[in-house]
């Protein structure tokens, strides 16, 4: 057998264990019954040590280096997925089984205190936990080699392959520049948009079947795929044909389940339309967590709270759900449903202001893989920094420092991809125009398809044949750069808040 | 390790890949999305491969070689699985790969045939085939060896251990002479039910929810399993606790729903009961086919068309169905839904006549492997033998022996599992009211706690550690016995029909 095909084989053997733990992973958040968790969590640890062995086997080591010698003849498809391949392998085998294993148990700990923490706004019971995961990832970077000259730019890489601090810090302070004084303008701005008609009682059938509406838009291929509800909405890869949807149904706010579906839509798109070259290759996902979340953003915001998408799709959302809307015209709809207020809650965040929550969690995370700042001064920095940014300050740590999971699992360097997806998907609408001359009209008609076309054709196509980077270079000509979503951001919001320029 | 503990952690990996295939055939079934089915099917096929590895590698045969070595210290439940384990061992590794292999390839090409061939009515298009079957059927025993004495007893002690064509020539035999002289009656009589009530149009969601009701008026735990519709209604154990039951719904015959809920909430009855004992264990199932259908079947006739059971429920079902129960009484609807008429398709059949079309199945069977008669005499003796037994011939092969799958996958030796159901259930609740003599009454306070209790006790619990034959001998004192089903139609039918003594 050709190395060739004994590395594809390999992998159709791994994505069909990859298919039965993400079908596990499934029935688990979308109704599998409660008694039966215990048991599918250890099938779920059975099949994943499977996985684990198979990518780390020594066998596939030297299947990996014997392809490695022969690079110039290798199918370039083949040739970066044995690039990716190796950097997973190397990124298991440096570890010393029974210290990943420690690294694996703390994080399962932590996660659990981390929930009783949050639950009575406890930071000291979590602070030494997470003071241990702090050292033991410090410890996991000496194993894996640092990159990019520092611990934290190690980190920043696994997520963003080529981000560093460097650039982030550069980013994100020209962001913030024009951020924080647009939210403090329209803070002050007497012109606020109207909103309790949001709050109204929509029932859930008809959020559903609207959902779905939404989903058709896009060109979400049904047969492929399928949605459901779930306490946390989510976007899953099955199997390259079945890349299925969840959502979350708030009878009182049916913006949860209009906007999520349409922000999972987008990550299912990225996924509906992978280039079948890549069928069956590691590469055969999206090039990175920041590029996929790019995705979602532009169908959420830039397809599905745009003024001009509404235009027809109103009276759509009249159809299922008439007392609600009835007395509503459309302007009011539009500048309601994109109403800016700062709030303590990341995931309750609106577009203005959600880059600013990840600059918090960024700076802090930077500090302390830098040595700047002790584990111990996280509450009280964070307060401040919320209170600079956005103007708020939390009254306790449930509702700051506290809220979010990532830092109990050690995900450290993962926060700046959920800002990296809004530069990407201002930057892409960018470019996007030159192409798409016509994309507010077809917005209007609902004719999403040269939209999705377009974006197929320059991003989902390659998967992750290429890198974030180079995709970005390549698609707009030019490096990460803020402006076009500060500039996005400015005109849109001093027209909804009507601000003076 | 000691030799038991290896043994469990064997099983208890195998378990987990078995959690994984049956969920992903769940899945298949419950709605996922149809362009996904090709992978899918393939990675079921990837990990049943590596289930077949795990019970088949010369480790775990060298495993069970040590164990068997040392029985007198086993606990008796590893003792009697290593018995199972080595059976399906010996059943795997006698037949060379390449033959298996083979035969598998000839099943599912079988059955690709078979459906075009009843599709349109076509035996002869079928026909070789068919000879293929059960000549590599015929190979396959020899590779096994024969037991008791034939190759066709070989065939049923696979399905259920002990059983003979000596014991079912004798109890069919019998149950034959006292049902077709019963059926013959019944259409004679000038009582018939009235019926037309039952096809009045029932929505799917009340039916769903009269489903429900029904289940967990049979205990059936819904924090340990759910219910799903599909095409064809099947229970499915995901894990020890997690059985799953699927149902149908037609809308203009709310018994399939209903029945078959009934039908396949007794299966889980089973599955939900197994002893804690035998977790993890190869042992951690049903006795036997036979002894499941008896569960099944105890529930839908025993429990579910029992005139007792309806007293209070019929007053429920009209909640769910106000007009279409409106002017009917509670003795008509009890005479209706145990309507009698022979008809040409088994799965369509009511419990009187079910067990003649096993007996057809299984004389034609029992012909073609004692080399009795040829397979192009099949389709002439089918409905000569239909015609003798209930009265009516088939006009085509479609309707007639091209009707059922199983004989396209070579489960020759299965169909009489299901007769064997009817009798093991009839003589359980023969010898379960000893022990619960107000059955009827509790059936009519819908208090089924008593007499699912009863089968625990004395079935469910032990899960295969003991043979089917062997249940049946502790349990009632005898060994397989016609006369108590034969008993239990005499009287029920008289009664329903108002025949003459």
């Amino acid at each position: 057998m050709s190395l060739e095909k004994r590395f594809t084989e390999h992998f159709s053997k791994i994505k069909g264990y990859e298919e039965a733990i993400a079908l596990l992973y499934w029935d688990l958040r979308t109704g599998a019954p409660k008694k039966g968790v215990e048991l599918r969590s250890e099938t779920i640890g059975t099949l994943s040590a499977e996985v684990f062995s198979l990518s780390t086997s020594d066998e596939f080591g030297e299947l990996l280096s014997s392809l490695e010698a022969e690079t110039a003849n290798l199918d370039p498809f083949i040739c970066r997925s044995v690039e990716e391949a190796r950097k997973e392998y190397n990124l298991s085998k440096k570890v010393p089984p029974e210290e990943y294993k420690k690294f694996v148990v703390l994080k399962s700990k932590a996660e659990s205190v981390w929930e009783t923490a949050k639950e009575n706004s406890d930071f000291p019971l979590f602070l030494p936990y997470l003071e241990d995961l702090v050292s033991a990832t410090k410890k996991m970077v000496d194993y894996w080699g640092e990159k990019n000259g520092s611990v934290y730019n190690t980190l920043l890489d696994q997520y963003e392959p080529g981000m560093t601090t460097e650039i982030l810090d550069s980013v994100f302070g020209k962001l913030r520049e024009r951020i924080v004084p647009l939210v403090q303008k329209i803070a002050a701005s007497p012109n606020k948009p109207e909103t309790a008609f949001l709050y109204e009682h929509f029932p859930k059938q008809a959020q559903r079947d609207f959902s779905r509406e939404m989903l058709a838009q896009l060109g979400y291929d049904f047969n492929a795929g399928r949605l459901d509800e779930t306490v946390h909405p989510f976007m899953i890869s099955i199997n390259r044909q079945d890349i299925r949807v969840t959502t979350k149904y708030d009878e009182s706010d049916f913006r949860t389940a209009v906007f999520g579906t349409i922000h999972e839509g987008g990550h299912a798109m990225y996924e509906q339309n992978l280039g079948n070259a890549l069928a069956g290759l590691p590469i055969e996902t999206g090039a990175s967590m920041g590029m996929h979340e790019s995705q979602s953003l532009f169908c959420e915001n830039f397809i599905g709270r745009s003024e001009y998408f509404w235009q027809e799709n109103f009276d759509l959302l009249k159809q299922y759900a008439p007392d609600q809307f009835k007395n509503v015209q459309l302007l009011d709809y539009v500048r309601a449903i994109n109403e800016s207020k700062p709030s303590l809650i990341r995931i309750e965040a609106d577009e203005l202001s959600y880059a600013l929550h990840i600059m918090v969690r960024y700076e802090l995370e930077k500090g302390l893989f830098n040595g700047e700042l002790q584990v111990s001064d996280l509450p009280q920095l964070w307060n401040d920094k919320y209170e600079e940014y956005l103007g708020i300050r939390p009254t306790n740590d449930a509702e700051g420092v506290l809220q979010d999971v990532h830092w109990a699992g050690a995900s450290f360097g993962y926060f700046p991809s959920y800002a990296l997806g809004y530069m990407y998907a201002a930057q892409f609408k960018q470019a996007m125009l030159k192409d798409v001359p016509n994309y507010d009209e077809l917005l209007v008609k609902r004719n999403i398809q040269p939209v999705r076309d377009w974006l197929t054709t320059n991003i989902h196509h390659y998967g992750a044949f290429k890198k974030p980077m180079d995709i970005l270079k390549d698609v707009t000509g030019e490096g990460l750069n803020p402006d076009y979503l500060a500039n996005y951001l400015e005109e849109k919001y001093t027209k909804i808040y009507q601000l003076k320029e």
